[in-house]
């Protein structure tokens, strides 16, 4: 696009301006607005509808098509079991605290956050530090409950302790957030009252499945655990091979404490999630040789645990290389997200990738690295890329008793020593009759090491006690079992695979998307632009008729029809006010292209087209202005480009008044 | 296609067959089956997943894009201060009985249903009909809990009654239903218990937003309530003209009592819906002209309380004109959904459209059709038309006291008698004092004819008491408040629109087209064939290599890089056995056409391209195969058709082994 040539970084970001034409234009509004709303809920409107479906295509075609990906259709209400199993009934909280008088609620970590970072504002001011070098912080805060700042001078040490706080402020648990309050005399900012220690809210919503109210279920708060417990059915369709990858876009739900970041921070979103099943012992990527090349902007988890927060550029072949990402795989799928998001519109220079420290990791996830973009809300996660090593897999399996496992042929054999266990069976059965079947299953159910341990035991004290699931502890001699090594030939290898999940929160995505391509034009500061890439703009072409005459009517409907044949979504603006208006109100809606038939249209076939960053246009036959459309919208040349069959149009003033 | 040509009719349909198939091969599977399954909770895999997006991706075009609806995206978690208004909260509910003593739960109707069916099956059996000539009745049965029959006669009379109460099950009260459960003597068929009285369970997921639980939640049981209070926004971004359209595809829940159906009945779906919003004085539709001439199978509602299910054939126009169907819209939208469901693969003899009855009719519908479509469940509701008046736009308006309204400008202005207001402000004030605006608002919000109520009072009595909404009572007098007839020219018209609503449930509509595209082959009755239309297919082509010599291997991948780029939907199939074997699985997966690559293939560069129905085969070079794939796909040639460039072939044996 042409977009690069017009100076749209010279304009100040309006944030009103923008959230009020983004609720005009219907992009997003809060649900049941009409009944008040309440927090966390957002609807989409026929343009974010059309905006965020244009993302999920793109996304489809970047990975599940490109990469052959097989696609799931899961619930949403999922059994309680299958989240206790995965960790997210008892892990899956935030901690709040209490007003211990009226009771208002706060998010702990939002809170301590915003008041400190409140305390150094203040201090700033005490200091006479001009308010516009705190802009960053002060835009931060508007994630959490605003705080209001008094001008206060603090010790260079406090200072220099709340900003190693706030660097690493998400890498406190519960009780040191407690500490912090404590420690720096924080209390409800509203009322003054002290508040309560931290307890843990659970962030899935729970319900009740069918009438007797015994079956207990959680909404889902990621479609990740709908691909573990389809595991087995999709290595089957995958031909018992991995590498594979499934994926998913779907609802989910966590019911946040106190959200306040308008699309950043809801209780109900869209996700895309992808979950790559490799070998354990083989992380290697086939097409990483594709993404070696991309450039990611990094900060690690070293340099966040110093307070730190500057980052790195690098490749993602030196990060991989390095180690500082773990391995390919997960080193690919940040190159190809690096490539997604840039490809939709995400400003690369307002794009990072951060690293996740010890205590902030998901239960589950052995390395994690979050894209993080840029807004007027600070540096938000809109991507996590988590290695979840084989944790899932394993504990659905040992709940299940479900083998959620890959056998592989070795190309060669391998011959291994193992220990080999054999039972008097008849003396077996004589001693412990009805529970000698659990007893012998739980000798062959012990792993390499502890058996090697009931051996030695053994061996060395000629008795050993075994405990079973039944929480019993049963005596066993040499004479009942024996376990001695043994040499054999393995042909094939039984592993459980690891998962690499890149999680995508596309509301996140599309909100920052919104506010990377908003601008507006010296010369009409009122109304914005929204200069998104042809490929998601909701609309790709306005069509305007000079005047109410049927026979330009004719045409206009002639056009809708050829493009909608074309597969190109257009939109006929007929209402009575100017065309210079009707270019601006399509530049809210971030249409691309606008092409107006007038009496000329009539006389020689010919229409002009604009372009929406630029506003310049070109002329030329019906036919083949459609056809630079279609090659438009493709992709395969930009508006430089389409001059080929088209020429340069100055005859019309396009200007809003 | 010439599916036509094959006799797929002439194979019975095996249900056992069917449901191994489409697990083996991942349409859908009960979900969390590894942890045992929950009723009515089904996961899509792979091929369900591509096939539901085909699906709904036509459901997209048919709708949204030919006819510019608005596309909606909104929250499934709703406040309940909604649902209360809508009436969901009070009457979306069914009744169920309860074992006496052990407490086991049943879906009354269904149940009653049951229990009669089976006793008329047993009375059959008694009278030695053969069971073939029951099985209608047998397989409608599956829909609820299996009762057993028992060979014993009943009187005529009986006979007659229970058929008479079956085809109109539907049309019965909780109270009613109790009474038939007393009058029948129905017990629970397993344990033979005595039932409680039919009490009502909602059917609504119920949940807490937020921390506090003071904040109510349920799932929605419908998209159409997230349309309706956005309607005001819908309204303006259509520049404030009627009619138009909204439109939703997205997840609404049921908690079903004791769903048995498989996809039939689900506690968890993806619906498809429209609101269509219209002049209640001008229910025509613009393009009514384009579906007057479709024929649709219709039941209308006065055949079935006479106890009858007898069909008529007949146009929409016909259907429309002779007032069975109430109005053009309705009319124009049963056309378009019988286009639309025949275009996807609904046999046609197997769908019906069946009015509602008065007391099946949900609580704000004025007028309903249900597409119905038979299966080896029977005949199932898989898309409601339903005109709902201004029923939802109303309440909700009273409720939020928003305006949910259109202004209309007249064309010729309208010359009306109304009543107007003057109150003596200064003697309102002194008398009423703090109460005085409230009186005022309450008098001025008055309807006419409330108004002349107060006005005859007044001129009669010479005072009158005004209830306000405190629950007090105020006496005016004539002093204070004079209501007086004037004439006013009227500009614009003000109404609530009515609202036409088609919705669709999507898995059902999926379950069914699956029954309808299943057969077997005489020689293979094992392995079935999915005769998918190629625009629903999940995959349009399979590619097969005769060998794998990296020759051929090289050509594959070609092969599949220029489908990608096309937009078409492939899968190699690499496995090791034969390919007679790889076209028979594709069958099953419904994958219309095959492209197998020989050695031919290296020296001449052609291949042959298999079509699924009639397995018959072309030759002809790569681009040449390619771009006629590409016609195929496109629908703008049938199989017949495709000859053209190819040549038939009849080299290669493709029978399953």
């Amino acid at each position: 696009m042409a977009a690069a040539t017009v100076n749209k970084s010279a304009h100040e970001f309006d944030k009103g301006n923008l959230d009020s034409m983004l609720t005009r234009r219907f992009f997003f509004a809060p649900a049941f607005e009409i009944y008040g709303g309440v927090a966390g809920l957002y609807d989409y409107g026929p343009t974010g509808s059309a905006l965020q479906a244009n993302v999920l295509n793109e996304w489809r075609r970047h990975y599940i098509i490109e990469e052959d990906m097989l696609e799931l259709d899961t619930t949403i209400m999922t059994l309680s079991e299958v989240l206790k199993t995965s960790g997210h009934v008892e892990k899956f909280a935030d901690w709040m605290v209490k007003d211990s008088k009226n009771g208002e609620i706060y998010r702990a970590d939002h809170l301590v956050e915003a008041v400190l970072e409140a305390r150094l504002k203040g201090d700033k001011e005490a200091r006479g530090i001009k308010l516009d070098e705190v802009v960053e912080e002060d835009d931060k805060k508007k994630k959490k409950k605003k705080v209001k700042s008094t001008a206060v001078k603090l010790e260079d040490s406090e200072v220099a302790e709340y900003e190693s706080i706030l660097a690493q402020i998400d890498n406190y648990t519960g009780p040191q957030l407690g500490e912090l309050v404590r420690k720096f005399n924080i209390t409800n900012p509203t009322t003054g009252n002290e508040l309560t220690e931290p307890v843990e809210f659970n962030l899935m919503f729970e319900s009740n499945i069918g009438p007797t109210g015994h079956i207990k279920g959680f909404l889902r708060p990621e479609t990740a655990q709908g691909h573990f417990v389809n595991f087995a059915r999709l290595l089957e369709f995958n031909n018992g091979k991995v590498p594979f990858a499934s994926a998913q876009i779907g609802r989910s739900f966590r019911n946040e404490i106190a959200p306040r970041q308008g699309l950043l921070r809801v209780r109900e979103f869209t996700m895309a999630e992808i979950e790559h099943y490799v070998d354990p012992l083989d992380k290697r990527h086939a097409r990483f040789n594709e993404v070696k090349d991309v450039v990611l902007t990094l900060l690690a988890k070293d340099i966040q645990v110093q307070g730190r927060t500057d980052t790195v550029q690098m490749t993602v072949g030196d990060a991989v290389g390095q180690g500082i990402v773990d391995n390919e795989t997960l080193g690919y799928f940040l190159g190809r997200t690096q490539l997604f998001l840039t490809k939709i519109g995400i400003d690369p220079k307002r794009l990072r990738c951060r690293q996740h420290m010890a205590n902030e990791m998901a239960h589950y996830a052995a390395d994690c690295w979050d894209f993080e973009i840029q807004s007027s809300y600070g540096w938000i996660e809109c991507v996590g890329c988590a290695d979840r090593s084989a944790y899932d897999l394993t504990v659905h399996s040992v709940r299940t008793k479900q083998p959620l496992r890959v056998q592989q042929r070795l190309e060669t054999p391998r011959v291994v020593e193992k220990l080999d266990v054999q039972f008097d069976a008849k003396a077996f059965g004589m001693k412990f009759k009805k529970d000698a079947a659990t007893i012998r299953n739980t000798i062959t159910g012990l792993d390499e090491e502890r058996l090697q341990c009931l051996k030695d035991e053994l061996d060395k004290a000629g008795v050993s006690g075994v405990k079973c699931a039944d929480g019993k502890v049963y005596e066993v001699t040499p004479d009942l079992v024996k376990i001695n090594p043994i040499t054999v030939t393995e042909h094939m290898r039984d592993f459980t695979p690891n998962v690499i999940e890149p999680s995508f929160g596309i509301g996140r995505i599309l909100y920052s998307l919104l506010e990377h391509s908003y601008w507006a034009r010296e010369q009409d500061k009122a109304r914005g632009v929204l200069s998104f890439p042809v490929n998601v703009a909701p609309i790709k072409v306005l069509i305007v008729s000079i005047s109410n005459d049927p026979k330009l009517t004719e045409i206009v409907y002639e056009l809708t029809r050829k493009l909608r044949k074309l597969g190109i979504a257009s939109r006929v603006d007929d209402s009575s006010v100017s065309i210079g208006k009707k270019y601006a109100r399509n530049d809210e809606l971030g249409t691309p292209f606008g092409i107006t038939v007038d009496f000329a249209t009539v006389q020689n076939g010919t229409v002009t087209i604009r372009e929406r960053d630029t506003t310049s246009q070109y002329i030329g036959k019906i036919d083949d202005v459609l056809s630079t459309v279609d090659e438009l919208v493709k992709g395969n040349v930009d508006w430089a480009g389409a001059a080929g069959k088209l020429e340069v149009y100055s005859g019309v003033q396009d200007v809003a008044e």
